[in-house]
């Protein structure tokens, strides 16, 4: 740990975000159709926890809200565990006040199913169909508050990334977007690695783009950080 | 090692199963909706993972054909890894001829979406509806062919516990069921514990019950396998 700080210090990045605030959210979220099925999606969540393991690295004081992981806390970091999109929605938003950066890793499922079934469903049919409603939209709701933090999003496509994910910056307000190609399976949703494209705009309005290469998720999470902060600056 | 071979040397049982070749199903299934979105249910595969292990212990030759879960092989158990329904289907089926014993202790989903996007699905509705279709019916296809094994089968339920599990034990033609409430979060899918009750038809057609008291997971498994080493006789 000693040695950690040192080599931090002497890299110059020690307190890049000290004194700043971050939450971040990670992993999936569940769905509940009845108490023993749930629609869920693939996120590991190693990203969203190399990223609060990164940030706490440079100084900032980290609040993890996971959905259901495998994965142990990182060292320094508070970690709010919840399973569902509206737990997730609900721990944000009693957090995001104290936040100067949101960071919205999660993947969180867009919609839930309309009704909750007390007791396991029986099958029967040869056939079921289930009605989905749309879950509250976590990124939106934070970007869109009258004092946002600094709001990053993550974008985690099959194709066409770059442009769905420029969509997503500008619908959503934010300030900063991370774009990744989730159907390749080098750097996928269960890899170690990851390599994205940044993607904002500048003060004149005009879109930009940087490309993180392929690394490790806690050096991509890093350059992540060290990138955002410079343009809080 | 040597020391758990003495000691089952001594408790008697250590050939129970000599000779008997096992299938066994763990963990649950997912089913695919998209690239990144799934169903599932929330099986850890505990259960069937300390079904392998005891059986492993009582000498038997053991094949497991698990689903998604976070757990390590039991030694000199054969694990075949799936993900689907009809993954786990075609698995068993490839097996299913050299066992004397098959216990479907997965947790697979009746249900698949009817038709699996090639790219993720775009969220542009309030509402959503997807069709499901019924996925094969694993045990009773292994419960219904022309010459057997000793087809054991679990109730996972939350009400209604003991009549379903008679339903299916005749429905299904299976020689013994193993039935528990898993909205007990004493013993449901994540605990390391379990209690159960056992039912099956003797050979006058009379159904019989056996309750397993509260216990670990492997002692459970190991009363399982020798009450149905019994019936065997």
């Amino acid at each position: 740990e000693l040695r950690d700080c040192i080599v931090q210090h002497f890299a110059g990045n020690h307190q890049l975000l000290a004194s700043k605030s971050i939450l971040i959210t990670a992993g999936p979220t569940r769905e509940a159709i009845d108490p023993v099925r749930y629609l869920s999606n693939h996120s590991s969540g190693k990203m969203g926890f190399a990223l609060a393991t990164a940030a706490q690295q440079l100084g900032a004081q980290v609040t993890l809200v996971s959905g259901p992981v495998q994965l142990p806390t990182p060292p320094g970091v508070t970690r709010i565990d919840v399973v569902s999109a509206q737990d997730m929605y609900e721990a944000v938003l009693a957090q995001v006040e104290q936040a100067d950066i949101f960071i919205g890793c999660a993947a969180v499922a867009d919609y839930r199913p309309e009704q909750i079934a007390d007791s396991k469903i029986k099958k029967h049919q040869d056939t079921m169909h289930l009605s989905l409603v749309k879950n509250p939209d976590i990124l939106a709701t934070v970007a869109h508050q009258p004092n946002p933090p600094f709001t990053i999003g993550f974008a985690a496509e099959t194709d066409d990334v770059v442009r769905y994910a420029q969509d997503k910056l500008e619908q959503k307000r934010l300030r900063l977007i991370a774009a990744n190609d989730v159907s390749d399976t080098q750097i996928g949703f269960n890899s170690d690695d990851n390599a994205m494209q940044l993607l904002w705009q500048d003060e004149q309005g005009q879109l930009q783009q940087l490309s993180l290469n392929r690394a490790s998720k806690l050096q991509i999470a890093t350059q992540l950080l060290q990138h955002a902060a410079t343009l809080m600056k």
